[in-house]
């Protein structure tokens, strides 16, 4: 069959030979003759699969000496939860900035357990640029930011410097680009993006806060209570971790995250230069703070759309369709998206203008 | 190699024809030449397969009218936290039957969000019975039960009848009897026994209760907002949700819950038998709690030790040891543990009386 060129928001894209591995693991994982579907979380077998996703993420993404790593479920929408339990003090107030749907989502879950600061917002613009320039009180509990917006394609190129606490939602574009984890107090990541199929949900969190804050906390939403654990409180997500950590195998052999993030400049640059250079297209994101990994854009001329459509349905391209928020399209370029299916793209575009 | 006999208390043994199926998908699934794991859980073919998840339930156990079935995240320990944030009043009072570990978890989740009236406990016998004949207050909130105790190996052969809600923990005996859902308000499961692999968690919910308690709740903690969306408030554990309906079509194809009660039956009496037949042996459990998922029981002569595990490994059975709180041996027999595997197994305890 010929490839499917996916650009998916997400779930997404993953290495052939990430899926090759973990398809030949369910039926037998670790020469078990047993397969990863049937096997106590336990074993010894499983144990090291958690070690070294972990591990792994220590080494990608450079974690320093004083963070732990773990491996949850319940995707980011959990994660906007965790953050506000383990971080907001009774009565305190937390910081926070409005890129989008999602930061949006993390603020509604705050305000549950506290005072929420919105100290800065792209709503007027419908989130189509990363606010800048905004202060902090410098006694909020912390800041909390969303580092790339998949529905709106805009990400931030420089996170804020600030003396408060700094949690970010790094979903869509961990593992694409160098990150200095040290600024950070919690980082969370739903693995359906850069790092793994859905169902498990990677945090890096200072082992300063754990079990700093005095409100009392639900076992499962408590980061102590699964750093004592080493991620093993309950009978975590077997294979979404093990497929997790064969695809971190994947990116450390191919370079580390920074060969990763210059296939994401490429990519990136390719496709946003056919963007501004043809007259049928326009780019829905401000210039400056256009996402790398989430490409939305829209024709000139919606009488084109009929026969765009076609065009790149024939070029085999799959998950090009906007989201209703901002309509057009989104091409979704996450790390295992080769440079030639954003080529297969653009070639369709160049099409268009033919 | 040898076929492996998988005693494994959970995540346990599923059929070899669902791991073929389950492996196939992960290559190439519904024919997209996509991989399961990389698709959108927007794609059509990933919502016919949340559907037909949730019918298979509906099918299976004979769910009536007026209950909305859910596939969620985060194990049973999550289900502890929703049950009592969904049913437990501001200032109300739980009821709670106090079965052993999992039981004891549960206790402790609600009681951060109110007060817990523990009716009944059978925690002086170090958890080997069901208590009986406790009574429950007629103005609490529900009564919450643990179906089956998979450490100590005990099971509720009749649940009480009582006039308050019923929440109950099914996670370890979930398909393998048939269950009277109507008088549940709420049962819950983690699918890594009886439904499918680890990282998804079932959800029966009467509607009535939706949206009832006056309450705020966390969206993610929230019934109401799992059940507008159809289960896919945020993204769904794809993969895990995708093996647990392999594994129902399979059931039903196989006679349904009838046909594993049936098959429970008998690898529960092959195996009591032997025990209770046998000096070498003795159960854990009271006779008339014994457990049909999980068999405790222990030497009656612990210098017979070496022998036996020499014995049970050779013939090729694993995950037998016993838990840590009760000592011994477990074996966990859940629905894809053919008989003829218990007969290896009663094979081994015969040879060491022979």
């Amino acid at each position: 069959m010929a490839k499917v060129h996916n650009f998916s928001a997400g779930p997404c894209i993953l290495p052939q030979e990430v899926f090759q591995q973990a398809a030949a693991a369910v039926i037998n994982f670790d020469d078990l003759n047993l397969s990863i579907l049937e096997i106590s979380h336990r074993s010894p077998s499983f144990v090291k699969v958690m070690d070294e996703a972990r591990e792994l993420v220590k080494k990608l993404l450079e974690v320093p000496e004083g963070y732990t790593v773990l491996f949850l479920q319940g995707g980011a929408s959990t994660g906007f939860l965790m953050s506000a339990y383990n971080m907001l003090s009774e009565g305190g107030t937390a910081a926070y900035v409005n890129t989008g749907t999602w930061a949006k989502k993390a603020i509604k879950e705050a305000k549950l357990l506290g005072n929420v600061n919105v100290v800065a917002s792209s709503e007027d613009q419908n989130f189509n640029y990363i606010p800048k320039g905004f202060e902090v009180p410098s006694d909020a509990d912390y800041l909390h930011l969303t580092s790339n917006n998949t529905i709106f394609g805009t990400q931030y190129k420089e996170f804020p410097s600030v003396d408060v606490p700094v949690i970010c939602d790094m979903s869509s574009d961990i593992f694409s680009r160098k990150v200095n984890v040290a600024d950070f107090d919690i980082i969370y990541a739903g693995a359906q993006k850069n790092l793994g199929p859905a169902g498990t949900t990677l945090y890096i969190v200072k082992d300063e806060i754990l079990g700093r804050n005095e409100r009392s906390i639900p076992s499962m939403l408590d980061f102590k209570v699964h750093a004592d654990k080493d991620s093993m409180f309950n009978t975590p997500p077997v294979y979404p971790v093990y497929v997790s950590m064969l695809n971190m195998r994947y990116m450390l052999k191919a370079g580390g995250v920074e060969a990763m993030q210059r296939k994401a400049n490429e990519r990136a640059s390719m496709l946003y230069t056919e963007i501004d250079e043809s007259p049928l297209f326009e780019g829905v994101a401000a210039v400056e703070d256009r996402s790398q990994m989430n490409v939305t854009f829209v024709l000139t001329d919606d009488s084109k759309k009929e026969e765009f459509d076609l065009l790149w349905n024939q070029a085999n391209v799959s998950g090009l369709k906007g989201h209703r928020s901002v309509g057009g399209y989104r091409a979704s370029m996450y790390n295992a998206l080769e440079v030639s299916s954003v080529e297969a793209l653009v070639n369709a575009m160049k099409k268009l203008r033919s």
